[in-house]
């Protein structure tokens, strides 16, 4: 199709600001009660229709007064005035007060006629003979609020554009309004595409690809933060005439419907069929990473983007392109954002000429300056999101940014705040529930090397180190003794004894990576085990069936175990005990916490260490676990 | 009662922060669905159960193939594999790649057995014979996103004590979390007191002294938009059995009582009561200004707090007190709020010896500087809070604000900006719809007078005076002509015909203040009068029934004429035709709006001058106005 041109000529990003914002989202108009006007924007200006209070209002307890016959009152001669009467807060006055008398008022009371102010109940004092003596002078208008003192009937209370916040709704509420004009919120469908996806909560079949349906329920936060109503609609296969319904029918119920994964090949067609049709293309293709391939038009009355399926693809786009216009619409422009200026941790490359939005994390380095490293798992990465606190704009001609350059983070949002501590290390449940203790803490589970390289690197505050360490220069701050070996069906059915029958037999086995902590005390006692046999290390690894078949965390190779899937896997006690599983130990290894040096001072860190020192109670509910020696 | 000591014994401010923190509110505990879970806080760790991809993944389309096949292949001399299958996402593959072999797969697609890497569709080329040319080498892992590359089983995913935005939808939503444990919303019941409260939108008997009930609505604002879920009870007589029913049944239903108004003296013995039958008192009065007579206690499980009446009051003490504690229980301690520095625009003083917070405004002058006034309309004005845009705390050893002193101001909520534009003056119906047309101004209709004095002060941006103005130093930026009068019931049944009749004839008029132009004008032409009949001006004001009984806004004035009140009132022919009342025109008056020299570079001010340039429409929509000559 000839349109499909425009995706190689991809649109710069100003232009696709431009092409979302002429498709004037919403707009509209809708009268709420007060209770639920709280954070929406008045439509309309709001004008006093009464005055505010709508009578003359005693402003203390006391009695009302002619003022000028209080003139020349003091302590040592007062004035004194006929009682004749008494006005409560609520009543209509049944006295007035005429020249030489006082009418007693409480409080929120009319003022009755004939008085001009109040003299407050303790400069007076009541006497028998019905006459009360004032011991000050007022002057006229003194602790009286007039009507019409807060606010005068006709006067422009509140203008459109106002959020309502507690304070408005006192005003409103003062004016007796109980509703209001405030903008509407725009319906935004959301339709996800593919045939794969299957949506949270229900069984998934992982080995017929299937995968949970991210983006519907993820953007519809994003949807709702953004001040619209989201509307989910069943996912569809993006190949098929389903497609094009949903889209219609979603384009005659919202304002602005949004796809996700409909920008591969076979959805484009579909996409474009039913734009064309039944709309208009407006751009197809927006220079920027990640996001290349969004489409914006219009399908029927209503607006239409086509988001990348990859969840952190989508969620990007939405909130760089889709979110503005529907704060716009609802009358909050302004950005739920801000940005903080940090230096590079690392260095990161930029890898092509295209702009690019860098998800980075944050953390305080022990002189308190803040730096800033790249978070990059990948578009398909939900945790390139949850680990991120915001993204670095790199323009298209940047080739790469070097380790201690100044850059500014866009913060996800303006309450984000770097981590107490920033952790990187291995896994493991003993360490999780010790992170729950703390506040805000960050943990990146990528392993025990990784962590060490983290430390020297001066990222992380802290490394988590499973087994045997390398000479580390670093402050111990505390630690704990695992036992691991082999997690088998629950009554080890093969009666595997120990490592040995990994070689001599032929079982399926499921292996940690390289970086893993519990994989290098795998391999030391495979090497031992060699040794004592006088082969190699190769030689007996070799035999191992699933040597070479890892699984990233501490759970996911007894997980195999437990599904059919491996005979055997390495894995610690605690997790077989957890999932109901047989277990051979083998050993058991030391996990270490190591600080950086200069950051035992932060208080996230010291905090770290207290709990660590506390870790009793954590050790004693897990099996296999104990105090390090 | 004893207690009542404590009252004179006025608490510090941290010591009723404690007070309130020891109330321990709420805390519990509930499950929400991913769609309710957004701006939530976890209550727990929630750990992965499934690897996510939960199979090894082809990232590309293209062909999956043993990686080793590729070896040595590029442009030239490609490897040549025979195609042995086709995998899609959302399939289970029915292939294998076996040596020399490849499979095709599409993004997303289970990698088929014996397979290690992917080769994009862009490097190969299909041919006729069954076979695939690949034109590059690979790399194992190339192009595949492994099971468990996200998050992996076991994996710590979320720590308690997060905030649930988009990107954690987006990670729970690949973990197939349907449901999440978050803080319980503490529920918090309202309840005002007062016999003379209505709620907003019933009738209003002003003169039986009724008032609109102002804080059961804003507190409720409050506590929502501090996550707690209020719960608005009826208001009650303070005086009377029915509070005391009312604050038990409130405490058994809630984490958290707020009454308000409750501390007047006949109110206070009813919540001693009940506060000492079934519960405790903690702390009775704090020293801060607004909201002294604050009580702090339980009754039976629930908190209590007692708020002051006036909304000023009660609204700061539930700010500055209150809705920390309910963030604090809903995971979520951090203040919604942010500071800004600036300098006093005005001198303020303190009064008395007690920490005072004062509601300010804000404005930048011409140089971008910010300034701070103060915004004291008194605790019972609701636009104290409405015209402000946050506090300055004032401890209690300050005797004054000197002009030109530099202030923190803590503002109400962080995206609180200065106005774009800040006028004081004249109100004035034109003037308001001109208004509505410009981004957040603020514009206090105080008066012609007080609108030149704030802007002698450099304060105000611009005044708006109506009549006849002395010597301005000033711009002018623009204005218009209205005609004003005296407004009259429908039909004129008193045949009214000029100022002469309110002289004459025993007539009940209603006017304006001295700081109105509108006043002016009208003493001008009474003192005109007075010239031609040789008399002093004195005698002529005197004798014209009701001329001292003022009314703030411009149609205050003629509503009471509606309303049966008086025969005529002083007012513009433009709101005679709004509210289907009579006219005697007496004069048409300029209404001139002034900006200070310095300030007409400000983007507000310059958007207001084109807004006055462009005035026609606004004019020729209203009786009695023109352009001005």
């Amino acid at each position: 199709m000839s349109e499909r041109k425009e995706f190689r000529d991809l649109a710069d990003p100003a232009v696709a600001h431009e092409a979302i914002a002429d498709l004037d989202i919403g707009g509209g108009v809708e009268t709420v009660g007060l209770r639920a006007a709280r954070g929406r924007v008045l439509a309309e200006r709001v004008d006093a229709t009464v005055d505010v209070p709508g009578f003359d209002r005693a402003a203390m307890d006391g009695y009302a007064v002619r003022a000028r016959d209080t003139f020349g009152a003091d302590e040592t001669d007062p004035a004194v005035l006929d009682l004749a009467g008494t006005v409560h807060a609520g009543e209509t006055p049944a006295a007035t007060v005429g020249e030489g008398e006082a009418v007693e008022v409480s409080t929120g009371a009319v003022m009755p006629d004939g008085a001009d102010a109040v003299v407050m109940v303790e400069r007076t004092s009541e006497r028998d003979d019905d006459t009360v003596a004032v011991r000050t002078a007022v002057t006229p208008g003194e602790s009286v609020m007039f009507a019409g003192a807060d606010v005068s009937a006709g006067e422009r209370a509140l203008g459109p554009g106002t959020e309502v916040t507690a304070r408005e709704v006192s005003l409103l509420s003062a004016l007796g309004v109980a509703e209001v004009p405030v903008r509407a919120r725009p319906a935004v469908g959301i339709v996800s595409t593919g045939d794969e996806l299957v949506r949270p909560g229900e069984d998934l079949n992982s080995d017929a690809g299937q995968i949970y349906d991210v983006n519907t329920y993820a953007i519809a936060a994003g949807v709702a933060a953004a001040g619209g109503d989201p509307v989910v609609y069943p996912h569809v296969d993006d190949a098929r005439a389903a497609m094009a319904e949903t889209l219609t029918e979603a384009a005659a119920e919202c304002d602005l419907v949004l796809t996700s994964g409909s920008t591969s090949a076979s959805a484009v067609d579909v996409v474009y069929q039913v734009v064309e049709q039944r709309g208009e293309l407006r751009l197809h293709g927006i220079a920027i990473k990640p996001g290349k391939p969004t489409i914006i038009g219009r399908i029927d009355d209503a607006a239409y983007v086509g988001l990348p399926g990859y969840p952190v693809s989508a969620l990007s786009i939405f909130r760089t392109f889709v979110a503005p216009a529907i704060r716009e619409a609802t009358g909050r422009p302004d950005p739920d954002s801000a940005t903080v200026a940090g230096r590079m941790a690392l260095r990161e490359s930029a890898e092509e000429g295209r702009r690019r939005l860098v998800p980075v994390g944050l953390v305080t380095d022990g002189d308190g300056e803040t730096l800033v490293y790249p978070v990059d798992k990948g578009s398909g990465a939900t945790t390139s999101l949850t680990e991120a606190d915001g993204v670095v704009d790199l323009p298209a001609d940047t080739a790469y940014l070097a380790a201690g350059e100044s850059v500014t983070v866009e913060l996800f949002s303006p309450d984000v705040r770097p981590p107490t501590v920033l952790g990187v290390g291995e896994d493991d449940p003993a360490l999780s529930r010790v992170l729950d203790r703390l506040d805000r803490p960050r943990y990146l589970s990528r392993g025990s090397r990784p962590g060490l390289r983290w430390l020297r690197d001066d990222v992380a505050d802290v490394a988590v180190v499973a087994g045997p360490a390398e000479d580390v220069d670093a402050r111990r701050l505390g630690g704990f003794e695992r036992e691991w070996g082999l997690v088998v069906p629950a009554g080890n059915p093969q009666d595997v004894s120990g490592l040995a029958d990994l070689v001599d037999r032929d079982l399926a086995f499921v292996n940690r990576p390289t970086d893993s902590g519990l994989r290098t005390s795998l391999s030391n006692a495979l090497a031992d085990l060699a040794d004592d046999r006088g082969r190699t290390r190769r030689e007996v690894t070799d035999a191992v069936r699933g040597f070479d078949l890892t699984r990233r965390a501490f759970e996911s190779p007894p997980r195999s175990v437990a599904a059919g899937d491996a005979d055997a896997a390495l894995g610690l006690r605690a997790t077989a005990a957890k999932l109901d599983l047989g277990f051979v130990p083998v050993g058991t290894q030391a996990v270490t916490v190591y600080a950086d040096p200069d950051r035992t001072g932060k208080p996230g860190v010291e905090r770290l260490r207290t709990e660590l020192d506390d870790i009793g109670g954590v050790l004693s509910d897990l099996a296999g676990y104990g105090p390090a020696e």
